[in-house]
């Protein structure tokens, strides 16, 4: 498969590199990028044009997702979108509704998490009933920093949403309500954000995930997920392999950034992709950014708000 | 200390054994038990009555503990009263003003998690800076199994209540604000029994403490406690002595019970109140009773309650 | 690269599929085995003439693997062959001379933990300086079981040999003298076979490596390794991704087998190959091998045996 | 029981200490010391001959042992000895058969480690056939580092001869013979001190015993143990109850001395000598210091030396 990759920021040149490098069956056919000076093409509709291209990854900035998407829908060419596949709900609910008129699956979003072994793990042991029906979820989400440009609304939006589409997919079962509580701000975070922020999301059948979302946490990239069943609990393990001790203390690394923590997941993922096996569709991509949505909402309002989806 | 027991159930009897053979300056002068064969007393009053009684532990039924407690400060005895100190917030608020008008102070109440070696390693972490500003507290509390009369109300006043103290312990912030979901009860509680709960319990200074609390967990007593502070976590770990690898799976056990899990807090409280050194003080039992009552009243009207202490 | 695969078992076809699914810049040219159906080839020789094979994988049994290593160097094709190297030590010398004779270093063994994210770890952390010097190494490898036609020589030569070429690798030490010992037997192995051994390994800097080699061990396939520095400990951890809670223990999984616990090594250790990044070489596969042979010596003798490499 | 303690050194005070405050059914009747200021007596027979005292705590340098143990017999009083029993097999032999003679079991000796949770719960555990017969058993004895005065055999029979009364008691089976070997000693280590040493012990029933004794480690007080039965093993994990999380690692801490390490196991030793409850007796103290004597043969001659028991 021969693939357009269009942006080369952080995650664009992750992608080319594991693509043109780590994956079977793949080949870089060009880079489309505003101003990288290796980019084939400036513009990333140029890119999606190429007959050289067979599909196409987009990983520019989250504003231009929903045209480049809509773009190769309608060349009929596959594309893997980085998360979020639009910003708004009513955006992705575009994407989803030309990929049905098309007719054909051609969009997958970039929620990598259920290529990591951790969560492919919990997951299967989940479906294989190792705890019965579950009931609660907790997870937590802290990254050591982030950007100046990072608000309190993208906690929800570009760190939580994953969690929103973790617990969609380990759960099977849709979000309908989220509440958002935000306690003292670390004085990590720069003044006016509210970090960290505790988001509740209650489900269809009854169930209540909650998410600590910290990104000024200081120490580590650190990913938790404890799903609590009717038989017992599951629980992601942090994926250290080595333990060191030292100065009256065992320790084991975590991890500095999702790029390290996630980096088998990367690969899957891709390769899943050029294989033609799975991953999260528009609708996935859809759902998450109708919950991220009602949790800003919740946020400024400091009330419960109701999901309904299309 | 000639120490009298009120109660010969699981916890008096307990208390007596221990106070017996494993605490150091104690002997038990007297039980008192309406029922119980060896019992010297059928009425608690005479025990407290008797001179040959120094100090005394309420282990009855919760329903006598304030009349008991309220018994040994006339008596000028000190007392080791089980939770709840009282049934109600203004019971235990009648304790707290009869021990201030008498002006010593001679009641202690029974959270023994204060005196666990893992809660004792945490404070003192939490208070040597180790973490900087605790934000957030996450727990859980997972029992095996209830007994029938056990309600949904109790999942608040006796289980998670231990929760609460250790929040105002750990954070030494008091609550001002509770907060009571329920998801879709477990398939092992008892019909009408609303359980799991997630409790939400929001400080003064600002600070988010939320609760998992499920007394029909099915798989073992499990209780978890991290503390979220601007530089790093603190968590409590489950203390196993010995890991068994067998059957593709390396398994460390988990406590069956309280009993089992806090055996060493057991001792160490009553070591610590013979030698007269600390323990949770009446307005502690107060201030406990007031957080799991507001937090019945969320549960009843599902909304959040504010909490006002005396 | 077109890769022509000697061998269609277990490891043949494990090779084979990941060349042809998982590893980037890899096809399969071709697969000779004198059994398999699909095999291109039942003669070795014929498929490394093949001038549209441009490198070879050996993973036919090890009596064979010396005369199609030969046949590959003559024919100047890098090679990857599945340890042993060659069934005794000067057969595998011989190789190294003629790799030595050609002038080109075409020959890598598939020691495949060299390729092991948590091997890669602990190896980096060592040279890092983050326990000074290593003084000792405790190592463990245990079966869940084996073939009846293992004998006790391959608990040396087949297992423990893993620990003899990582003990090497990680401490960059020769070893020179090696001694067995076997305890009573467990009632798992068959009968006559010495099944554990505890293997002692001393190196030229004076280093002791001790290695429980246990191919009836039953529970799982484990392998544990520790390095005891004079400055603290690093420890391989168990490659688990979650923990249950059920039944009164928590319980991570550990491997069933070696295809498992090393899925990942393989597929970095043929994607590395392919790439042309490095890899144990042929005097690596000799010098393993004259560790192996000594040790079966000390096994047969009760004796220390010493090591001399040529 | 009135308790005198002979010793006020290090261990002396902490036992009087627990006798005091922590141990139910005791109190110090007197302490002996040539030199410490609140000693009543500065002889340890005048100690021992005091009708006040009802039984005796030997903590006095090891040397002195002996004479108090026998004086102990000759007056009829319980002793607790702290190991070694005697300074040499003969002499501790003569204590087995002063006792022997006399017809009363009045002689305990301090290896606290038969009362540690851990230890305890993995004897119960081995007891229970959790893992079948046991084969091997993996030790390692680590000190921050010791005195100026401690020599290469005092790590045998002062620091190894726990794991080797250990090794007896809990696989319930005598050593027969005794290989030390020691490899390149650690830097930490002062000029001529054999340290770190890899002690082989092997049973009367085949087992094989390895430990690391390692007194200049540096890092920690670290303790570990596993025993490796026909089902599976067992092994000790090290206490912490705390996980800290900062700098890109999670933490737990481990002691930086035995009386951290053993706190607890030295209280249940005293509570269960006050209750008359078990523990080591003269022929363990005669049996581990036999063991201990062939070791330090072994470390001197370079080679295997059997231990025979009278």
């Amino acid at each position: 498969m021969n693939v357009g990759v269009i942006g080369a920021g952080l995650m664009g040149s992750t992608h080319a590199r594991l693509l043109a490098r780590e994956v079977s069956g793949a080949s870089v056919a060009a880079v489309a990028d505003p101003v990288a000076p290796g980019a084939v093409y400036a513009d990333g509709f140029d890119l999606i044009a190429d007959p050289a291209v067979d599909a196409v990854v987009v990983a520019s900035p989250a504003a231009t997702h929903e045209r480049y998407v809509l773009a190769c829908l309608e060349a009929g060419k596959p594309v893997l979108c980085e998360k979020p596949l639009a910003t708004s709900a009513a955006a992705a609910l575009r994407i989803v509704e030309a990929e049905r008129a098309l007719g054909r699956d051609l969009v997958t979003v970039g929620f990598m998490r259920r290529f990591d072994p951790g969560y492919v793990d919990l997951k299967a042991r989940l479906d294989a009933g190792e705890i019965g029906t579950p009931l609660l979820m907790h997870c937590v989400h802290r990254n050591v920093s982030v950007h100046d440009f990072f608000d309190s609304a993208m906690i929800l939006t570009d760190s939580a949403v994953h969690e929103i589409d973790v617990a969609r997919w380990l759960l099977e079962d849709e979000i309908t309500r989220v509440t958002v509580l935000a306690p003292r701000p670390s004085g990590r975070a720069r003044p006016g954000l509210r970090d960290p922020q505790l988001v509740l999301l209650e489900t269809a059948a009854g169930r209540i995930v909650d998410v600590e979302a910290f990104v000024s946490a200081g120490y580590a990239y650190d990913i938790r997920c404890e799903v609590v069943g009717e038989d017992g609990t599951l629980e992601l393990l942090a994926p250290a392999t080595v333990a060191l001790r030292t100065g009256l203390a065992e320790r084991a690394a975590i991890a500095a950034g999702f790029e390290q923590r996630f980096a088998a997941a990367y690969r899957h993922e891709l390769q899943a992709w050029v294989a033609g096996r799975g991953g999260a569709t528009a609708w996935d991509g859809y759902a998450a950014a109708a919950v991220a949505e009602a949790a800003v909402a919740s946020l400024e309002s400091g009330r419960p708000v109701d999901v309904r989806l299309a």
